[in-house]
């Protein structure tokens, strides 16, 4: 008899075809486990496989008595209480990498298209107005790649890419995380100091407890004017309110976000600002990253029936 | 007095602003000369200052018998005939990679904006589908850059931007062009066994006589069904009627344009297809790059009025 896996999170069905191979899936389909399945049903459950942004806290864990193993598909599992796990025992597995070309792609898009307006260029063509030679101030040149200072915030895998692929389009690119590595970009010690320095701001940092709203409306001053704020990371890290605010009164210049703090709302006094390109939140969401992410979930999920340790797990920081 | 230099394109006032320090300018906003000035102030006329796309033919240059320069704004001269000004002993000059770096990034840009769907993502998190779980076919996974294979057309300064960029995405890079160069990238030997090869072509190409409608019918075949044409080049190069019948029956998956046949007309069986995303030619269109186009122009029309050569001639081939 194959070995069961809850579906803990909300995932299209095409994303499950290889773990359906493999397991009996349980799918919730994102509800409460509890009005689909008996407590028999999920009394025997030893994995969950949710998404890792999903809140899995100490209480959801005690619905399934037997669990050993919750697996992330994706690399963020900021939704799981780590301590709660440990409390009881609870292998926790991530795919770390497999999507960061993929995250830092996206990124880089959005950073395109925002400091480039494609949105505003493509609707500039298909309207006629370009035709009809009609003047549009959100056309005037802007600043370009070479020589701007672009700040990355969170140097882990996607950090790195996103800083590889600025430097290849000759920017200048500096970086804040909390520890200092030897990579040939400046360190700068604070958010605030990169901030002050860069001209588009990178979020790539690991999203938790202790990253909560570290962009608000300060460090959106410091950017000034002609700033950008490009998010890959999670909702969370930005308060979005003062980011409405900072893209209203153009405190400063755009945004290009893929996260938002509820997913999957974007509120409407963001949605309604022409100076954002919105994402809704594809960063992993690519054929090459997708498969590298299940080959991690069921290496993670074969090592636990097995009785081994995740091959991928979350350490503990 | 200052020296003369007439205005033969339609250019925004600000992009002159730097010119008129220096000279008179005689401004005709696009329009036909003869119309606006007499012709005893264009008798006099030694230098012209033109956009390299517009059509500077033979005859148009015997309405200036003392013209002795004509300097494009920008990289491209394919408007001008060469032939017919070396026979009046006309010097011609442009800013040869002035633009380089802004026209590889609007490459990059629609590239990305094309293959991740930025668009449509868009407009999936503007119109609430995404907070709906509405679904939205467009929105499925696409390959991403890792491995991806980018074809380069043409391998001049702007090739060659593209190429480094899309290297740091990890993409493989190969590219057709006249001459094989000392580059870390594949060389294929035709056009037609680079579109075979790659999934996005990317068109760099000097445009002019031998490159009329070198990207058709048969070339966006080979792309095939998971292929892209992007055009930062001139839209003579691409059979415009091919490409609207590629991206209509799906021959190609889709295609980003920053310019077309006539420009400033996108024809409407183009601009009707979502599949495509468009920029108003503004490639070269960044404060850094007006800049040193700007620069290319003062040097080289300060040096005819000089009686030296033009520091950035158009050499014959």
């Amino acid at each position: 008899m194959a070995d069961k896996v809850l579906i803990y999170s909300r995932f299209p069905k095409s994303m499950m075809a290889r773990f359906a191979e493999r397991f009996e899936l349980l799918d919730t389909g994102g509800k409460p486990a509890c009005e689909l399945f008996s407590a028999d049903e999920l009394s025997g459950i030893r994995a969950l496989l949710t998404a890792g942004g999903t809140p899995l806290g100490a209480e959801a864990m005690e619905l399934f008595p037997k669990l050993g193993a919750i697996v992330c598909y994706g690399t963020g599992y900021d939704g799981v209480d780590l301590k709660a796990a440990a409390a009881r025992n609870i292998a926790v597995g991530h795919s770390p990498g497999a999507n960061a070309a993929s995250v830092a792609d996206i990124a880089m898009t959005l950073m395109l298209a925002t400091t480039r307006r494609i949105l505003v260029a493509d609707q500039y063509v298909r309207s006629g107005d370009w035709a009809a030679s009609r003047q549009s101030p959100m056309m005037r040149p802007q600043a370009g790649m070479p020589g701007r200072r672009i700040g990355v915030y969170g140097m882990g895998e996607i950090g790195r890419k996103i800083a590889a692929r600025c430097a290849a389009f000759e920017s200048e690119v500096g970086y804040f995380s909390r520890t200092k590595y030897d990579l040939p970009y400046q360190y700068f010690p604070s958010l605030e100091a990169l901030a002050d320095w860069c001209s588009v701001l990178m979020i790539a940092v690991r999203a938790g407890a202790e990253t909560q709203h570290v962009v608000n409306a300060d460090i959106l001053k410091r950017l000034g004017a002609d700033g950008y704020v490009v998010n890959i990371s999670r909702g969370s890290v930005v308060d979005e309110k003062a980011l409405v605010a900072a893209l209203s009164d153009k405190t400063i210049a755009g945004a290009g976000l893929d996260v938002f703090e509820k997913e999957p709302h974007a509120p409407d006094a963001l949605t309604a600002l022409p100076n954002v390109v919105f994402a809704p939140h594809i960063g992993g969401h690519t054929l090459d990253s997708h498969v590298a992410m299940q080959s991690c979930v069921l290496a993670n999920l074969t090592a636990f029936f097995e009785g081994k340790p995740l091959p991928y797990a979350v350490r503990s920081t």
